[in-house]
């Protein structure tokens, strides 16, 4: 019997479908696995995706919470801050989709990193005297997300290991892992608004140290680091010769009193890759336009990292390319006043926030400086506040954690002036 | 000196730039790499990104030819049928895009795998009652790309291998390298409409393989498989216990006389991941909108394959929002005439193309039935020509082929047919 020839029931009132049950017999001269051993199906999942993990899912997707049926949820832990409709885009920003959209020239293939034209507007729009921009240093990207994944899949191998922030994103574990990455935490210090503890940073770095991740704004602690703090950063990484990832997607993100330094503008020695995005700053998170700004004035990167860079881009080739015909007037026609609203809004949830739950036994809540969080811990257990929910649901969640914690908190010994609270 | 201690130059005129000069004297205390030897800068890209090579690019990118200054030049090399204007997408699909930003509702994230709503439109389009499929047999990808890298990283491990036709799309060995999994590439016969050597194929299965890819309609061949063909491939791979990846995207796109056999209806106990997308049929490529469809109805992919593919998405969070939000009234309210109109001008192109190379000594091309490209030969070297270039530029094309063959072609021994034309 040949093999390769198929033999069919001709009755058509049968559905089309074939069942293939094939002679295995002695005779067969079929090549290949049959030999020696009759072939089964076991088809296991990569060692890469058993690696992929993303604790949110995990604790989200397992949640089995029965709903209290007097209360409606209020969810303060997606950092989306478009999902209570209370903080809408721009409307320059939508009209910027349906112009590229009506142009009709943004249909086709861009190149993987982006077109030339969008990659300049960026350049444009992030270049600093003291952290120059080109096209060439820019990388677009399907949102933030795989500008990370990007940064971390050219600078390290498996077995090497990163430095990540505790408490941080939990994606960076996330990637890391899968890619057989060590991750190193970090500790940031809660009582020093969240700054990095230097020493201990120092002290996990070692000969397989790939790169230092910074996050700054942050998520979760909605922290924003001085000068002053983000230059003993880049000291520790000119010291031991690490590149930094900076995690910039909360850029610019800042509540007033505070401002945002770039790290690239504070070190002319230190190679930084910046990621960034429309996600938080524009609210459109699911629109997937995140880029990679290289820093590199010392060309300790060199041609070798960017090309590398842009060869991983072309495993899935870019962001939609609609939203990079859109990005010149997103970046150029949005009015001020939208991002002075977001953040005012933002500012004031913030403040009636804190001092709700400042004032509750047992919470020490830490004033953010901005990005769209709020974290809070009796020591050492931490919460998230996401504070882009409507002020009125702001306040009635505070309402509800006081209820629980004023049913549930007990003093401890040595906390006497929380119990005096 | 407390190294976490920088001493600035007050001098506010200068940048506020920090070079970063440190005491590495023998009394300093700090942790880490410096211990033992003083640390450099020594940045390398990782062996995934070295390994990452697209064959297309590193033509093109190193393609040095001077331009004929009184020609200008017809590029067939791109599949991407949007390069020159004449292939514009359906108006209803814009509309569909601008309905969904201005409803304001999808600008947020999506799950990684898509929206529900929008995997249930792709499932109730693709649905076949062969091939059932629901909600969560699909996965929505940022183009497909991204699904054919999901499907690769899901099923293979580095050190496995895959089965990929020659000749045949460049990507599948530009991430299966990249990942460390091996490629076996079996061969298509152009005498046959490049249908597979099923013997050859089969010859190259071993313990290590872990899928077969089938791409029907072909890119470059343009050939369109009959339902008799993929079933003999479905049984070796029955046989073998080999599951397919079977990529689909130009699925639908064929011409008169033909038809397009999705894979997963014709076996109902073969395992296929089909990927698909926008890209093609619909006319954007640059919208990266692409999908995964599961067809496992003996659940020999089983639960952990589909959890694998689910965390995978995770790492780069699913396609753009807002394309997702227009999947229901792009695939509902195009035209039917809009789909017939782009094959009627294709298949005419094809046949003009055809029966110009055709004519032309030395070449022998093969009559594609479907996708956009038509392949000629002159064996064992071949080339790719895209179709969708507009008609006076195909034939404009064709005729400078003719003038170069003329003037370069030598009849060989054994050719006295072609050099009888």
């Amino acid at each position: 019997m040949d093999p390769y020839v198929i033999q069919m029931n001709s009755n058509s009132n049968l559905p089309s479908v074939l069942d293939v049950h094939v002679n295995l017999g002695g005779r067969s001269s079929v090549p290949g696995k049959m030999k020696g051993r009759k072939a089964r199906w076991s088809v296991r999942p990569s060692d890469m995706s058993n690696k992929t993990f993303n604790p949110i899912r995990a604790i989200v997707d397992s949640m089995k919470v029965k709903p209290n049926p007097n209360k409606t949820m209020i969810a303060l832990s997606i950092g989306d801050p478009t999902v209570f409709g209370n903080l809408p885009t721009d409307p320059e920003v939508t009209q910027a989709m349906k112009d590229a959209l009506d142009s009709g020239k943004y249909n086709g293939y861009a190149p993987s990193i982006g077109y030339l034209s969008s990659r300049e507007d960026i350049a444009s729009y992030y270049h600093r005297p003291e952290a120059p921009l080109e096209a060439k240093d820019v990388i677009l990207t399907s949102g933030c997300s795989q500008a990370i994944e990007l940064c971390l899949a050219v600078l390290a191998n498996p077995g090497q290991n990163i430095l990540v922030p505790r408490p941080g994103f939990s994606l960076y574990r996330t990637l890391a892992e899968s890619m057989g990455i060590e991750v190193k935490l970090y500790n940031l210090l809660p009582e020093k608004s969240w700054e990095i503890d230097l020493k201990q940073l120092e002290s996990l770095i070692d000969e397989k140290t790939a790169c230092l991740i910074v996050n700054n704004p942050s998520n979760p602690c909605g922290s924003v680091y001085s000068k002053s703090h983000l230059q003993k950063i880049l000291a520790v990484a000119a010291r031991q010769c690490v590149p930094i990832l900076a995690d910039e997607i909360y850029g610019d993100m800042v509540f007033s009193g505070s401002k945002f330094e770039p790290l690239a503008t504070l070190s002319s020695n230190v190679p930084v890759l910046s990621c960034g995005g429309l996600a938080k700053r524009w609210l459109v998170p699911g629109w997937r336009l995140g880029w990679i700004l290289i820093h590199d004035r010392r060309d300790i990167f060199g041609n070798e990292i960017r090309d590398g860079l842009v060869k991983l881009s072309q495993r899935i080739l870019g962001p939609c390319t609609i939203v990079q015909g859109a990005l010149k007037s997103i970046l150029h026609r949005t009015p001020q006043d939208f991002y002075h609203n977001t953040l005012s809004f933002l500012k004031s949830n913030v403040d009636l926030c804190y001092d709700a739950l400042a004032a509750i036994p047992g919470l020490r809540p830490v004033r953010p400086s901005g990005a769209m969080y709020l974290m809070c811990f009796e020591y050492p257990n931490f919460f998230r506040v996401v504070i882009t929910v409507p002020t009125v649901m702001m306040l009635e969640a505070c309402s509800r954690i006081q209820e629980f914690c004023e049913l549930h908190y007990h003093c401890t010994e040595g906390s006497q002036e929380e119990c005096d609270k």
